[in-house]
Parts: structure tokens; C-alpha cells; sequence
């Protein structure tokens, strides 16, 4: 900032927006307009100016002359230069996300006063609904920050609060071509487009959004049933007993879903990890073959990033027992999918086109607004058959049924929350997306690197994806299972940062998940060094 | 306009934005600021003013002085008075929702050069990106205008939007507590407190948001089912024949969830209804009796409001018939659950106190945000006993389960789609709301009225709630089965206005939807004047 030389003139200023003019009279960059993420439109009255605009994931340069307009959505932030002697510009701010550190809420000691607020019954004033909305947000967790870890997503982009306000406008309901069109069109482009990337041939290439990536998993073993016992659809389960085989650190979703399915959790049989917690497969194929005696193998699933530790079970060698057994292969790659987008990573994810399913939530590391999951799958028409039933006549009028994709859901109305990864995707493109992972996976090696040298950070197994497990060892190098979760709530109650944290044998250790677009070595570190210093 | 004297000075304008000042001269009210429902922000630099903020479901009377500022959310009108001798104010507006009837779009020819530009691969620059966004809208449905009554749901209320934005903002996932203090709370508020107009005793007042009016209605039958066999959980099915009553009127989501539960659309036992479409309990009786040969009933289904004809079953008969059977009794309330609300529709929904469940959607009458639906039961932990397993310790710590609302539910993050609503009824409470759905009555008896006179106007049956199912006869007073579809094809080709149709025995009709917030007689009337002169 010391570098510029402009005169700034507030016109107006309030808590709502403000209005500033500014007259350039150099030519040097200017960080002046890294004013945090909020909405800001400008005008050039005078000169040109070179922009570069900062979506977080990305970054873009643009120029503008006199008379133009240019306007940056909240959540991005900018810098600009005056590349003419001088210039005059019009800024309009209105909110911004509250990302700066200072204001970072990691741990909301008390809810009691707010509680006796949000109450229902009277009527309230419509300025005094926006004190509350304002509340609401100030007892939140802020996942804008670079310093929250504790979930497998960080951050707000600029690019979903676009997409979700077309959303929200819209109200496009997925159900009938009719009603969305558009928002049809777009959901069958990106089941395509990431159908294209799984590798599958083009007639081969379907699915649906669901609601979530337990949804996208339960959908996964609804299909394979359907493809096994067809009849089950209308005479209902007759005593058979399936069996889906997953790893013990897969997650809780199967089990969960198998209750709902009435299949039974007793239908889920775990399967032992070695020590980086990918599954072993000699175990699966035992399994399978013990499982024979009294059930049906139904289905197996290999896990593409697994919740704690971010591992990827051998998808080639679990799908070669598949084929062998004609077992429904469905790859959970809800957290792990993204290394499709990257050449770096791709090997984690190799035989997943010979997957009969996948799972995968763009909410997660691609950021995404919660939820956008997808159900995708080899087999043409099956969603179809496995879902559509009779007795919606006054609302599906297509004759190509395909267009009205309520039919391939359990759903009816659905939201179009596949406008907001499109949104990101057509932002960045593949490339730009796999570049993304790329820069995280920059960031972890840097923070193995460092941690080297610190014999108290303890991995607990090495990291091949964005997850860094690592239990922190008490200064005085003794033996205490709930040091990292102490360590985890003294980040959080010092509103350092948010990080998770899990248990293996040997007591708690913290999970720190890389997946921020604005993320960056020095919060990491700071992360850490905290950890160390707690006593 | 005309009454009024002010002098306006356009500062700058721009396709993104336009700053006014205006000095005002005389106290006429003023309809200028009837803009359309952009966003604004205007400080009042001096002077004294009178501010009416139409929210569409109700309207504000404000006073601002000098120095203060008002902001009005994107979707709001309104006008403004200056209560001094002058005054002087000025104005920011940002983009408005496109809502001028000669925009309107209910019918979208091609979509072929929009298929092209979205394709997925290369990156866009920022600029195209807001282009491309701006085609999503122009080719989609304008849900916003009242002219739209094609699906359960009409009108963008600005409440929906700001809870949106907050939602987005803070991407609260319902999963666990301490990732989301505050949505939690909302989450629960809004539930206890529907809970208490549902009639439940304080501690039997339990549920939680689900994705769809179906997705409600398929925890209804995955509850029902493990109160009745707890062991299906783990075990699974081993054979039951479960059956589950409801009317032939209801909703298709029972038979798609009883596919998915693993039930078989077998179970699903249809029920005669009257010629007003409601249950006959007579056959219920005689339906249920006839079941118990071989096979268990489940479940008996009151509908508060069929998804054509909008009629209620007879919810005391069919308690009283749950009630000696031991029979789970579950009301699908997703369309007229808002009877609730009002006293003046309060008896269709008599005895709802005594049900088991209630599926509610906020997203359809209410206007919340697609989908804001709720899965109400008064048995405190069975969401608990039926949903929660094991295996997610990585991410539940709290030592009060129920804060952990994850464990309620089948899904894991789940978005926090209460708020939407909890704005709503917030900003409007219970009696704003009643108030809304008595106007909408009132609107009903005006078009019922005005349709005596006009025979070829032939009602399907009269209308108990917001549903007006109407037969069109064609000019020549022949018989023409298909003659509503063409009325609803030509509204929409000629893009005046969107209605959905059905048929019976006889023929297709129209389904007319009362639930915008700005919706006029007038709008009602263009639309059957419209239906009248096809030819």
C-alpha cells in the first residue's frame, strides 16, 4: 500500500456499502483493493487499468478502459494498476464474508442467549431479522478460513455463492425437463463430463445428484440389488441375505444405509487394511468365498480416499476379483475423486472405469456448496428401472423419459445444486482443477518436510492424498492418548483453527485436511506450532 | 409517478449498477421506488421518510432520518414518502430478479446452441462465466412471476434469498454440533415449534430436515418399521410382509420409498377415495382387516392435501381405525400442512395430533428454498434408535448424542435447510402466515365466484385448499379429451403463463396452484380468459 500514490475519496460510507472515488497518478500495482472478499463494482472514468482478479483457485488478469465496468462477486479478492499516467475510478463495496482472522470463530462457548432469540411465534421486524441473520452467522464456525481443517471441505468460493444465487432464483426442481430445462441440461453434462474422466464409454455413461455421499453410496447398493433380484422392487425382500464387503476404514454410510435398505447392517462384512489403511485383498477374496456358504456377495467397495487417513484401496485388483465373482464393484470416491483430475494423482484412482458405480461429492475438495453428490454409473437405463414407478402421471410429461431425471431418482422434487460444480468446473476447466490438487499436494509434501525435523509431530501413516494424520507427543515425551485431542481443543478454544481428530490403538491424533483454495504453508505452520507449544 | 416532485440525478449507471440522488420537494407519497424487485441501499442525507417494504407476504412501514440507511433484499418492492418539507436521499441498486411479465419465460423451444456453450473441458474467463450464468437464467422457468402455477410452489421470496446467502456463507453441515452451533439450534427451534402446532406433548416433539417431501415420507416408513421390528436393523428383512394404506390419491413417493426400503411396491395397498378425493375409511377398514391374512399393516397414510386435488382424508376417522389396529398413522402434510396455520383451515387438519409422523414441506406453500422439508415424530429417539451406527467416532464427540443431529438421520452433512424457513417465520410469525394462506382462500372463492357464469369452466371437484382443478370445454361444447392439455400447451407457447394438468375418467383438466405472494385476481383471471379464447 506504501507503494501507491492515489487520493481516495469516500463519498459515502455505511455499514451496508460504501462508495469511494480514487485518482491514480502512477502506475504501480496497487494491493489497495485487497479489501478482504466482498462484492465490489468498479468504473473507470478515466484510464486504463490492468485487474487481477483472485477466485482463490485461480487467478485471472483483465483490463479495462474508460467507461467500463467491472464487478467481482463477494468471497474473491483484487488487486489493481493503473497502466495509463493517471486515472480516476468509482468503487462500490457492499458486505463481505468476515474472513479476517481476528473475527475467525472456531468454538462458540455458549448458544443460551441466542437460543432465547431465534424462538418462533411473533412476527419481527424486518430490520431486526437482519440483527438475527447477522447473529447467525456470528455464532457459526468459519469455514472461510484458511484455519479450518475439521471437516473434508474448507472455504467459501466466490464461484458457488454465484452459482447458488441462480440456484435459489431459479428454483429449477429437478424432477421435469418442463419446469428446468436448463438446469437439466447442465446436470446431464456434468454426469457426462465426469463419466467421460471415470473413463467409461459414452453410451455407458449415467447418474444422478443425491442428496450427500451417504446418498450417493445408498444409491450404489439400491442399484447393485436391482441388477441382482429385479423383483425385489415390487415383492420386496424374501429372506435373502447379501453381502457388501468393505474396508474396515470405509465409511459408516454403508452400514447406515444397509439398515434403511432393510438389507441389515449384519450384510456389511469389513474388511482388514494394511498399515497405510488400504484393503487387503487377500482378505477380500477369503471373505467372498466364506460369505458363499449362507449369502449372496452383493457388492464390493473400494474406497478412493478413505475419511481419516485419505487412503485408496488397489481398485485393478479388487475389480479382478469383482469380475471373478461377478461381484457389483461401486468406488466411494466422495473425498478421493478429485485425483481423477490430475495426472499426479491418477494412479491412486487406476481401474475405476472398470468400477460399475461410483460416488462422488464436488462439496468436498472442490467446494462446492453442501451438497452437490453424484450417483454415476456404467449401467444405462438402470437408475431408470430401479427407481421409476407408476402414479406420476400428472407430473412427468416428457415422451423421452429420459428427460424428466425425477424418474431416475427415489426423490421427486430435487435442488439443482449441479449448477454449482459446473459453475467451478467451467470456471477452471479440468486442467485448472487438477492444478488445484496439484498446489495442495505442494503443500502437504512442504509440511512433511518441516515436520521431519520435529520428532513430537508423529504420522501416523504417510499421507499418499490431502489427508496429514499426526499425533502430537507431550513435551515431556510421555505416553498420553488424549494429548491431540487436547491439542485439538486448545486450537479450537484459542480460535486458532479447527482441525479434527480421530483414534487409532495408541490414543487420539489430529487430522489436519488440506483443501482451502486460499490455504498456504504459513497457516499450517502456525497450526503446528501451536500443537508443540501446548502444555 | 406523476404526484411526485423530485429532482432525480443519475450519478452513474451501468449494466451492473446505478447510484441516484434524489432531492424531494413535496410529501407525496411516492411510487418511484416501485423499481422492481431489485436490491437497494439508500441513505437518507436529509430529511425525514416514510419507507413501505413490500416482503410479498406482508408489508413494513419504516421510518428513516437523516444520516440513517435501508437496505431492501433482492425481491422486495417498495415506495417511499418524505414526511419533511424536502428532503434528499441517496440510492445504490444492484441487479434486479428479471420479474417483468414481458420477460417471462414458461416455455423454452430449443436448447441447442445452450447445450453447446456449457459444455465441460476448457476453462472460461470470468466475464463469459456471468454470461453463461445469465443464459442458465434466461433459459429456465420464471418460477418468480404469479403467472407460474405449475408445481407446488410459486414466487422467489426475498426471505428465501437472504436465509440462502447465510446458508451458503456459512455451509453449516447438520452433522455435528460443534461443526454447526447455531443451525443446530435453528434446526431444532424450527422443529420443536411445528411440533407444538402439530399439538404433541413438549417432550414427544422430535425430528428432523430432510431432502423432499418424498425423502419425509420414506422416514416415515423406515421409523414405523423399526418400531415395529427393532431386529430389521441389523438382521434385515427376513421375509415380513409389511403393508402400508394410502389413499389412490396420494403421492407415487410411498410406492418409490417402499421399493427402496426393500419392502416392495406390493405392500402399498391403494384406498378408494370419494368423489371429493378423500380417503374412504369404510374400505380402509375392510383393506386392513383383509391384510391381516397374511401379512402385518405397517402404516396407514392420512394425505393433508393431495398433490391434484389438494383434499385431506378424514385424519380422527383414520386414527380411530389406527388406533385399535396398533397401526402406525403417518400424515403426509407436505402441500397442506399450512393448514396448520390458520383457524380458518385448521379443522381439515383435525386430529393430526394424534399421528405418529407428519411430513411437512416448507419449500412448496411457504416459499422456503427447494427443498426445506421437515420429518416431524412424536416418539422421542426412535430418528436416534433407528439411523445412528457405529463407525463414525471420527466425527461425533459430543456426550448429549441428540446434539450430534447426523445420528438422526441416514445422511451424513446435510445442508442447513431449516433457516430457510425459520426467516420466513420468523420475519412473519404464526399469524403473518395464516394470514397469507387466508388470502390465497380468499382468492379462491373470488375465481370460484367468477367461474359460475362461465359453464365451460367445469370444476373437477370444489376445491378445499389452494388447488383449483378445472375442465375446459372447448368452444363448440363437443367432448375433446385432450382440449386442458392444449389450454395449458397454448399458455405456455405463448408464454403467458405455466399450469400443470392431470386427468380422470373423463379426460385431462387443468391444476391451478394458488401460492404466490404477489398473486392478484387479476393474474387468475388473465389465465382462465386465456383458457376461454383458445380455438
Amino acid at each position: 500500500m506504501s507503494s501507491c500514490n492515489y487520493k481516495r475519496t469516500v463519498i459515502h460510507s455505511t455499514e451496508m456499502f460504501e462508495i469511494v472515488s480514487i485518482e491514480w497518478n502512477n502506475s504501480d500495482l496497487s494491493d489497495f483493493h485487497d479489501h478482504g472478499p466482498s462484492q465490489c463494482m468498479i468504473k473507470v472514468e478515466n484510464g486504463t487499468f490492468e485487474n487481477h482478479l483472485d477466485l482463490g483457485y485461480k487467478t485471472e488478469l483483465q483490463i479495462i478502459e474508460t467507461g467500463q465496468v467491472l464487478s467481482t462477486p463477494v468471497g474473491a479478492k483484487h488487486k489493481m494498476r493503473c497502466l495509463t499516467q493517471a486515472g480516476k475510478t468509482l468503487h462500490v463495496y457492499s458486505p463481505r464474508i468476515k474472513d479476517n482472522p481476528d473475527e475467525a470463530r472456531f468454538y462458540i462457548p455458549s448458544l443460551s442467549k441466542f437460543c432465547q432469540e431465534i424462538n418462533l411465534s411473533d412476527a419481527s421486524e424486518f430490520g431486526n431479522l437482519l440483527n438475527l441473520l447477522d447473529q447467525v452467522r456470528n455464532h457459526s464456525i468459519s469455514v472461510h478460513s484458511p484455519y479450518f481443517m475439521n471437516q473434508l471441505f474448507s472455504g467459501i468460493s466466490p464461484l458457488t455463492l454465484l452459482a447458488q444465487r441462480v440456484i435459489s432464483e431459479t428454483k429449477a426442481t429437478l424432477a421435469t425437463y418442463e419446469a428446468s430445462p436448463a438446469l437439466t441440461a447442465i446436470e446431464s453434462e456434468v454426469i457426462e463430463a465426469l463419466g467421460e474422466l471415470i473413463g467409461w464409454p459414452k453410451n455407458h455413461r449415467d447418474g444422478v445428484v443425491v442428496p450427500g455421499g451417504s446418498a450417493a453410496n445408498f444409491m450404489a447398493i439400491h442399484c447393485s440389488r436391482h441388477k441382482s433380484e429385479p423383483a425385489i422392487k415390487t415383492a420386496g425382500l424374501r429372506g435373502e441375505r447379501f453381502r457388501i464387503f468393505v474396508s474396515k476404514e470405509a465409511h459408516y454410510s454403508f452400514k447406515k444405509a444397509s439398515a434403511v435398505l432393510g438389507l441389515g447392517t449384519d450384510s456389511i462384512v469389513s474388511v482388514a487394511v494394511d498399515s497405510s489403511g488400504c484393503m487387503n485383498t487377500s482378505e477380500l477374496k477369503a471373505l467372498i468365498e466364506d460369505s458363499r456358504k449362507d449369502s449372496t456377495p452383493l457388492m464390493v467397495v473400494a474406497t478412493a480416499g478413505t475419511t481419516v487417513r485419505g487412503a485408496f484401496d488397489p481398485i485393478h485388483e479388487i475389480a479382478d476379483i469383482c469380475q471373478e465373482h461377478n461381484i457389483w464393484l461401486h468406488v466411494d470416491g466422495a473425498w478421493g475423486g478429485p485425483a481423477l483430475f490430475t495426472s499426479q494423482l491418477k494412479n491412486l484412482v487406476s481401474g475405476i472405469e472398470r468400477a460399475d458405480s461410483v460416488a462422488f461429492d464436488a462439496h468436498k475438495l472442490f467446494g462446492a456448496d453442501l451438497t452437490c453428490s453424484f450417483f454415476l454409473t456404467k449401467h444405462k437405463d438402470l437408475l431408470l428401472c430401479a427407481n421409476d414407478v407408476s402414479g406420476g402421471e400428472y407430473l412427468f410429461h416428457q415422451a423421452d423419459v429420459c428427460l424428466d431425471r425425477g424418474k431416475l431418482s427415489w426423490q421427486c422434487g430435487r435442488s439443482a445444486d449441479a449448477l454449482s460444480f459446473w459453475t467451478i468446473w467451467k470456471s477452471l476447466g479440468t486442467k485448472g482443477l487438477g492444478q488445484f490438487v496439484d498446489e495442495l499436494i505442494s503443500l502437504r509434501n512442504q509440511t512433511l518436510s518441516w515436520m521431519i525435523d520435529r520428532p513430537r509431530l508423529q504420522l501416523i501413516s504417510m499421507p499418499t492424498y490431502l489427508n496429514i494424520c499426526v499425533r502430537v507427543i507431550p513435551p515431556d515425551g510421555q505416553v498420553d492418548i488424549d494429548w491431540s485431542k487436547r491439542v485439538r481443543e486448545s486450537l479450537r478454544e484459542s480460535n486458532l483453527a479447527m482441525v479434527n481428530y480421530s483414534h487409532d490403538d495408541n490414543g487420539t491424533f489430529l487430522r489436519l485436511i488440506l483443501a482451502h483454495p486460499f490455504l498456504k504453508f504459513e497457516h499450517i505452520q502456525k497450526i503446528l506450532q501451536h500443537a508443540l507449544a501446548v502444555k
